[in-house]
């Protein structure tokens, strides 16, 4: 079975998936860095990536997906669920191979992650001041795909797959903190979206979190006004302000790098500086 | 793990899916009459079966699901399709226990079924005329999990697996083929829904393709213009009254008929009369 060729012909027309599919992907680089004879495995991870992304933006609506026309946008909904419902049930197919460790494993993720994202959609109804929610669900949605192409690697190298798990659960965790960070301090034109789009969705990332807990009533107040509004600049620019006079993205930014030497330290025995890089890459991207 | 309390925290408003929970349905029903002991893989499969009908009824935009508001329009679309995800993942990680023969077999019926979901919207978006293209895609969409569901229940009970596969996949395609023909031989009051909706649908099922076969230019035209049309009483009273004359509902009926015929003949050496009543009923419902 050619793999590949399924895909290709899937995703002929799209650039940035096929990124994806060739191991450009963050979940495929670890996995052949850490054993770098798992390249099949890593595009099967890639795979489910990939089917997760087209179920994604059928649920956020996305009408691009890194500048180009998402699959949705361009051949309708159904088209969509049905591509990643291919993609996920060959990519399980695939997965059986690996052994019942790795199938689970990586399943189990799958599993988490459409939790997570089922639970953002849902932490987004209301404004969500709780923290604890907010990490269980950056956790299931990014972190748990990451963390099992970690482990699956190392159970594939015959590494310790604890140790590799928790770093790609931190750095996965660290990813999406300065993601949302980057809602917030990136312009519209590095992001390819307008700025604060996080909060007018609806989704009160760790920022927002820690603006709450420290804002007086009145601040409090009119936060709690913006919350889901179109914000001209001047109301961006004071949401900016507040967030700098308590130091809430520097805050924020530790934590992510806290994450990261985690990460590291958690892997550090087996020395491989590839996965030290990406760590390190993770947080230094640029605001 | 419990995999029914899930389940029913998430459906618990939703008796016609805890019916299909429960083994009420057919593809469970199947498995535990060839392995009495395989209850799990029933509530697997029928985990399966629930997912894909829940991403189905997002592909159709339907709102009622057996006569109760579907999940998609009691939840939004993004509901149903991450539901569908979490019940996948959790039956692929489930499925791993059974061994790779049972679940390579089940979870290749998963990607069969996807692809013909999609074969079936693509289809109906001009008029198909080739009957092989519509044999093919009811195998995959409708039969290919009844099949596997078969199948996999025969390597469970160490039975004879192609002759049950073929049992499986004779009664699928002839169970869809009656379903294409109540769709004209019903009323609205007995479908819960207009008849001849699959002509308005787009959807050339087997009586259509029939019937375009043996008309006069003259008629075919007229046909070719009802295409898509919403119908009155007359259009269908025309179209029927033109199957009657060809004997196409026969024909059909007949072709389904030796299906199952097929079907139990397959099996026959088993001796298993459960099977041979489910075979039989599939062709015997109203008309």
């Amino acid at each position: 079975m050619n793999f590949f060729g399924i895909m290709d012909e899937m995703f002929k027309d799209f650039e940035e998936y096929q990124d994806i599919q060739k191991g450009k992907g963050i979940r495929g680089k670890l996995i052949t860095i850490i054993d770098p004879n798992a390249q099949k495995l890593a595009a099967v991870v890639e795979s489910i990536h990939l089917a997760s992304l087209l179920h994604d933006d059928v649920i956020d609506e996305a009408d691009t997906r890194r500048g180009v026309k998402s699959i949705n946008a361009k051949y309708g909904d159904f088209t969509a669920v049905m591509l990643g419902d291919i993609l996920y049930s060959r990519a399980f197919y695939e997965l059986i191979e690996f052994g019942s460790e790795i199938a689970k494993t990586v399943s189990n993720a799958v599993y988490l992650l459409s939790q997570g994202e089922l639970e953002d959609v849902k932490l987004s109804n209301s404004i969500n001041l709780d923290k604890d929610k907010y990490m269980q669900m950056i956790y299931k949605k990014t972190a748990s795909l990451i963390e099992a192409s970690c482990s699956a690697a190392a159970i594939s190298a015959g590494l310790d797959r604890d140790k590799f798990a928790l770093y790609g659960k931190n750095i996965g965790i660290a990813f999406q903190i300065i993601d949302d960070l980057l809602d917030i301090t990136q312009d519209e034109k590095t992001l390819g979206k307008p700025n604060m789009h996080d909060f007018y969705e609806g989704k009160t990332t760790l920022p927002y979190i820690y603006l709450f807990e420290v804002l007086n009533e009145e601040d409090k107040e009119k936060l709690m006004k913006l919350y889901r509004k179109k914000l001209d600049k001047s109301e961006k620019e004071w949401i900016r302000n507040k967030m700098d006079e308590f130091g809430i993205i520097q805050k924020c930014y530790n934590e992510a790098k806290e994450l990261v030497k985690s990460a590291k330290n958690a892997i550090k025995e087996f020395n491989i500086p590839a996965l030290e890089i990406i760590a390190d890459k993770v947080v230094d991207r640029e605001f």
